[in-house]
């Protein structure tokens, strides 16, 4: 058996702020990953002051949701309202750090959705724009920060769970269509990014935050088209390789090709091995078994043990950002990890080898 | 739900032949992998007519299993029975060629266990011998070839199940001690051969077959001592990239770090994606869930369905391959597939880079 204090449950995440003590907006609610941000921050305390889109369509969608919140004449107007103090973004990804200059020259803190950005020039620009303004460009990775499992493989491994973490095998697959109407930007390289940018900068922020690696070197990296030729730019297959400057390695596979069979968005896999032990993490299904998310599974020389951690740890992620941003710390994440997860993706995207197109 | 009929069961393996219509010997003991191999062809019929190996306490626990088994003076008496069709081997993998060559050089067919082979001169000279003798060199990927579930999913995917395969990833740990003492030649590169030749060889046959590929490139490749320092020939991690003629891709990862805590010899897997769902193979235990081995999931766009499939299937290469020989067919494997197997995984070792040593 494992020993249990290994395995205890960290206090679960809540409120760090009270109401009207962090004002927020949301700008640019082109994914539906904007859900889940203006979640995450109103659950740790923050307070949705604004939204604004320039589709009147998506605000529409996102008053569904959010009744209340009131709509801004434009984003200057949020830009000029010094109570706000953060500004989150689920614009589409060409757009994202554009936007993001803006808010933090306005003197506001960004929080942008992953990929936060899909060009090495326009990740340039951002590192020039934090450094002038001193202001965050926080990037929500969700596959890590979204996920209770996910946080928790975090915290057993810091424990020395598993020894030294040696590999990362990701799996993220998703669905193409999940009741969900993508919009042309999505199939375009310029504005989407391509694959490895888009949903692999996911798998690329758990490879090196796992490992415990600032560096690695995408050692080789694929796209594919094998069956949506008519989106020549799609990608609907990526995967790639990562190699840590620690020496640990990894690889990931994204790509579109969920059946409708299944039943969330994607069966997203973690597999970490460590020199004492593994974890496996299925995050949104236990395929075949069960549909639950947030599964743990452990192995160690002691034992195995299979955990369901949902609604156990809460996403801490949010009430860390928030007191960054109140506090100038980086608990939640540090700038240089959020921006070199991008960059990394950025480099895996242009170098990829393309396998069927 | 998925349509019944495409997940009809074939109809179970069974004996090809009667007594004494296939007399085999067992020969090189070194590897307990022999044991499966004269089980697997005893099971399909065949008659184990003799046993010898240089190191008389290899026979002499070969003989708790097998008592009845008369023990051959030497190899040459072997080689000088007539009725003797095919020489079984799990000898020292460097030695596993030249006794090949002998044998296919007195009239017989061979039955190597993986890997067959450990360098590409060896690979040549088998090559050679095959085209002299027009004997069969054939090889036993155990773990593709001696799992139920492994064979099943080779049905469902040319019954179209999954679409076009367009990705395998293979996850091959291994316990380094499970009760069984490893020899000397297991840790040294000359006689084992390494890692990705060792292990990696199922993994290359297993990306070959699934995806239907006569031809593919190791497109990249790793190997690593992590901490196993005391043998330092040794590799306790490998990976590698392949890519296929026809635009697949695959990915495995071969480690010696599976903990105690996990029953089998490892939580081996496999992971077939394609155009019209996915398949996961949980080969040795469903881990975290049941301690049972030949799990299958499928998902498709009509469902996910989660099968047992012990006892159902049997092993039906066995059979194949006695026909083989005594018909002159290739229904159990191509020579060259078991060939182009094993020269993928020497490139992929000679190839590799080192990540820790």
């Amino acid at each position: 058996m494992i020993n249990k204090d290994l395995l205890a449950l960290p206090e679960k995440a809540g409120r760090v702020v009270k109401d009207g003590e962090f004002p927020f907006a949301a700008v640019g609610l082109s994914h539906g990953h904007i859900y889940g941000m203006c979640d995450g921050l109103i659950k740790a305390g923050a307070t949705l002051k604004w939204v604004y889109d320039e589709n009147p369509a998506l605000i529409e969608d996102f008053r569904k949701k959010y009744p209340e919140i009131p709509v801004a004449k434009s984003l200057d107007e949020i830009l000029c309202d010094k109570e706000v103090k953060l500004v989150a973004s689920a614009d589409i990804p060409s757009k994202r750090c554009p936007l993001g200059i803006k808010v933090m020259e306005s003197g506001k803190d960004y929080f942008a959705d992953k990929a936060p950005l899909v060009t090495l020039s326009q990740l340039d620009a951002a590192r020039d724009a934090v450094r002038r303004t001193g202001k965050k460009y926080a990037v929500y990775y969700g596959e890590r920060l979204g996920s209770e499992c996910a946080m928790f493989a975090g915290t057993l491994i810091e424990r020395g769970a598993i020894g030294r973490v040696i590999n990362v095998i990701g799996m993220g697959p998703h669905k193409l269509a999940n009741g969900e109407k993508r919009g042309e930007w999505f199939y375009k390289r310029e504005t989407q990014g391509g694959i490895l940018i888009d949903i692999g900068s996911h798998q690329i922020e758990q490879f090196l935050y796992y490992t415990g690696n600032r560096r690695a070197t995408v050692t080789s990296s694929r796209i594919a088209n094998y069956s949506h030729k008519e989106f020549p730019e799609f990608d609907d297959f990526g995967d790639c390789n990562l190699l840590g400057a620690n020496g640990a390695t990894g690889y990931f596979r994204v790509d579109w090709f969920t059946p409708q069979g299944v039943k969330p968005f994607g069966d997203g896999r973690t597999v970490i091995v460590g020199t004492d032990g593994y974890i496996e993490l299925r995050k949104y299904t236990n395929i075949g078994i069960e549909d639950v998310g947030n599964n743990m599974i452990i192995a160690t020389n002691d034992g195995v043990e299979s955990l369901n951690v949902t609604g156990k740890i809460g996403l801490p992620y949010f009430g860390q950002l928030i007191l960054d941003c109140l506090e100038g710390t980086e608990k939640a994440m540090t700038q240089e990890h959020a921006f070199y997860s991008a960059e990394l993706s950025v480099l895996a995207q242009n170098g990829a080898v393309e396998c069927d197109r």
